[in-house]
């Protein structure tokens, strides 16, 4: 069974938690605690050079780093429902979705950027909250534009799940955990709503993973 | 004739003309002004609804956005030399390589965070460079540790250019234009050199681009 480097409430590693439950891959997690900086520990970066979380494992030991990438091997390898469209013109739609939500997003606001924001340049909590939400509302609201697009449907592209879904849900997650503002997101916020009522993304979800209560114990 | 919407400094707009210039695809420039915020305003959102640079439109009209995006879709639908492998496993590794550094550098160095850092939260120019040489030198760790796999060879992923070299050559002219130290990162500098050396790449960088005297003028 192939290996999932993640961490709970890991952005990254949650898309991949979405993608492998909605192909129906079985998995093992592997905890990585971010929060004392494991991702950095020499022992992780045996598996992952990079030193951030995800990584995945494959039943051939096959190392592999970063969400978007590890989604795509998945789709080019394994059975069940595909992540990408079969024509050029919708992959790139669907992977530049992505990338907007995992380029123009998710980065700004990843833990390290609030840690250096907080311990290196000294800012207040309220002006790191100030930050992610400005990021937030400039991505979704791009977001939000590209899903006036006909193309978009019961998900971001059409009426079958893709990778742009995966990489949405841990978005809005985020979002909603830091109390950003998403009334003036209703296509994205509908489109979420029908992801979450899907078991695969359901299971995904933070509060659903087995590091979850570590956090809180 | 396809046209791409670029800017000469943008790091994500010389990602895709390395990429047309590679394949040997002809292309018609086209200026978006990020200094007075041109990605911003509605006459751009209406080719571009992410508001940011590059986009790319094709012979039939199709409107791209997102740099990796685009290159992907370049590499389905053109013929020329491809710049992703062809098994899933090298692919995987390109995209992770491209991934890097257009999700873990470039992105936390774009104009856009420069201008909140110091107009928003009021930073000095020095504070801002050290923030930006702190996640170059991050990101740039994480990509020379990836090179000592015995995969890369005379570029970032064996002896044929991919995507990962075109997201890494503008990552290291923006390295060299904020004055980063580039020493602790031989096998990386080795491969940028082996780059530069090539014609395609060499006429994608900012200084031979049509726009480039508009900003010196």
């Amino acid at each position: 069974m192939p290996t999932l480097y993640t961490y709970f409430r890991s952005s990254a590693a949650f898309r991949v938690r979405c993608a492998l439950n909605h192909k129906g891959i079985a998995w093992t997690p592997e905890v990585v605690w971010l929060l004392t900086e494991e991702q950095r520990s020499d022992a992780y970066r045996a598996t992952n050079p990079q030193a951030l979380v995800p990584a995945f494992i494959d039943d051939d030991g096959s190392r592999l780093a970063q969400s978007l990438a590890i989604i795509e091997y998945l789709d080019e390898t394994r059975p069940g429902p595909s992540l990408l469209p079969a024509d050029p013109l919708g992959r790139a739609r669907v992977r530049s979705l992505s990338l907007l939500i995992a380029c123009d997003v998710h980065p700004l606001n990843n833990l390290r950027i609030l840690k250096y924001l907080k311990r290196t340049l000294g800012h207040s909590q309220e002006e790191v909250d100030a930050w992610y939400r400005h990021w937030v509302a400039e991505g979704l609201s791009a977001y939000e534009a590209e899903l006036a697009d006909p193309r978009s449907g019961r998900y971001s592209h059409g009426d079958a799940v893709t990778m742009a879904d995966c990489c949405l849900v841990p978005q809005i997650f985020n979002a909603q955990r830091l109390k950003c503002p998403l009334d003036a997101y209703p296509r994205t916020m509908r489109v979420f709503d029908a992801l979450m009522a899907l078991p695969a993304f359901d299971a995904a979800q933070p509060s659903k993973q087995p590091d979850a209560a570590r956090a809180t114990s």
